[in-house]
């Protein structure tokens, strides 16, 4: 197909994000982070501001008939998520909300209120927004860009081989509505950041066996699991664990030496589990289908 | 009508926000400007951040068929716009791409060309993004949320009777092609926040008619303006000068104190324009259809 020709519906979302990326310069002056959890911009006074736009659509990230609270928690949520990943805080956002003409002011209303309690729970507000109008029939779009700050952000890329690879919660089974309920790991970021800083960390959003990989490649890392070992919910298959995704849990690697500081004094009843482990990439086992598939039906 | 049926459709735009906004807190720790250009948000160093968020949609704020640099453009040009507005810079970008599944990757990546000229122009940079699939045929919608910064942000509501009024630029006529190629006012409107402090700003986005009364409402102010005074592009009447919209030019208030510092040493070539002066509510001239629609044909 000649590419002025191509559309969106023929590339597909992660081949026209790599498109338009590269229109984009490689570096900017005193950001890292972009394709990131979050972009981090480095200040004068030595702390970080963490930026993060995230969007959800009726119909791909929930159902319709969901009782609008939980979709405006959900869109915040997704965001603070992010910013956990890095060690950091939501302290402000900026909606966009695009619906269509038919839907109800109450509908609207509520959402607004679901993003309302979840920032208050946060210490974090709603300091501008903007209204669009869709086609008559258009499923609703909200769109959070967040702003937050990290006093030593946590990439994905710091990690080395024989760092120890963890998980916080249970994994799997978050359409039984943990994916509207879930609770960012936003102090156990920050803690960890401040004790036991990680080398690398991510949020699970799209499942172990997508996440892992990306975090080992940005870490130029290969990596090794016991698949046996996930923390699961309970009656879920390793396969579900590893692959149900909006896990919205922190995935992390940290340096031997710090894992007996990390276990000691881990003060949060949130679950920590040892997974396994990053390696070189020559040692790298792989994720294949048929890798934790035998785990399946256990 | 009950207000559980009413629709987006029923209330309109500024009625939904109005509502919307009734959620919210009235005030934010260490926020102010909710409702100006910007929000600011206080640092600890003593200096501010600048966050707003903007949206334009294929239809409404442009024409299909236009250039889609000039799409880009225009999308980041606007935000540029308000950071202006408050004497402030923009720094970084968020950017929120929904379009149909039909769209031409080649117009994606050219709006994307357009946003990335002007942002170096700027000294800014694109730090994030999210793409997201509406219906075939649906208007291509790009919402921008800015990250910029102030070293004394100027807001709206600092306005006094006898302050004077200026405007930069010609005003009206933006449709023949100005709403597309403006040029944001921020070394101006950094010249003004460093060497003559504004009382009050803004930027013209809906013209002067609806915007200056946004502005003295915000200072709790009247108004009095000479409207034949107005800088008009050429052939243009004082109708469409007043009403047009999409200026992008400054509107601000400047104490008596500091009219001769600010007209002996402003460095541009931007015109700058005496238009009038804010007044006490009660000696203030309102703008009404007829106060100045008998110049519309001269």
């Amino acid at each position: 197909m000649p590419s002025s020709t191509r559309t969106c519906a023929d590339i597909g979302e992660d081949e026209l994000i790599a498109s338009l990326s590269s229109i984009l310069p490689s570096s900017s002056p005193g950001v890292t982070g972009i394709g990131d959890d979050c972009a981090v911009i480095s200040r004068e006074d030595g702390t970080s501001t963490l930026l993060k736009v995230d969007a959800i659509q009726e119909g791909v990230h929930y159902f319709p008939g969901t009782d609008p609270k939980l979709i405006g928690r959900k869109a915040v949520a997704r965001v603070a998520s992010d910013m956990a990943a890095m060690g950091g805080s939501l302290d402000h956002i900026l909606v966009t909300l695009a619906c269509s003409p038919e839907t109800l002011e109450k509908e609207l209303l509520s959402i607004y209120e679901g993003m309302q309690q979840f920032l208050a729970e946060c210490g974090a507000s709603i300091v501008g927004g903007e209204t669009t109008s869709l086609a008559p029939g258009a499923p609703l779009l909200l769109s959070i860009s967040g702003e937050g700050k990290a006093l030593k952000p946590i990439l994905r890329s710091g990690g080395q081989a024989d760092d120890i690879l963890y998980v916080t919660g249970e994994l799997g089974g978050s359409l039984d509505g943990h994916h509207l309920t879930f609770q960012p790991r936003i102090e156990e970021g920050q803690w960890l950041s401040k004790n036991a800083p990680p080398s690398a960390m991510m949020d699970l959003s799209d499942g172990l066996a997508q996440d892992l990989p990306r975090l080992a490649k940005a870490s130029q890392t290969g990596y090794q699991i016991a698949p046996e070992k996930l923390p699961r919910k309970p009656h879920l298959s390793i396969h579900h664990a590893m692959t149900d995704g909006e896990d919205y849990e922190l995935l992390f690697a940290l340096s031997p030496s710090l894992t007996q500081t990390l276990e000691q004094h881990w003060p949060f009843d949130t679950p920590l589990t040892r997974i396994g482990r990053l390696t070189t990439i020559e040692d790298s086992t792989p994720f294949t289908q048929t890798g934790w598939q035998h785990f399946t039906d256990s």
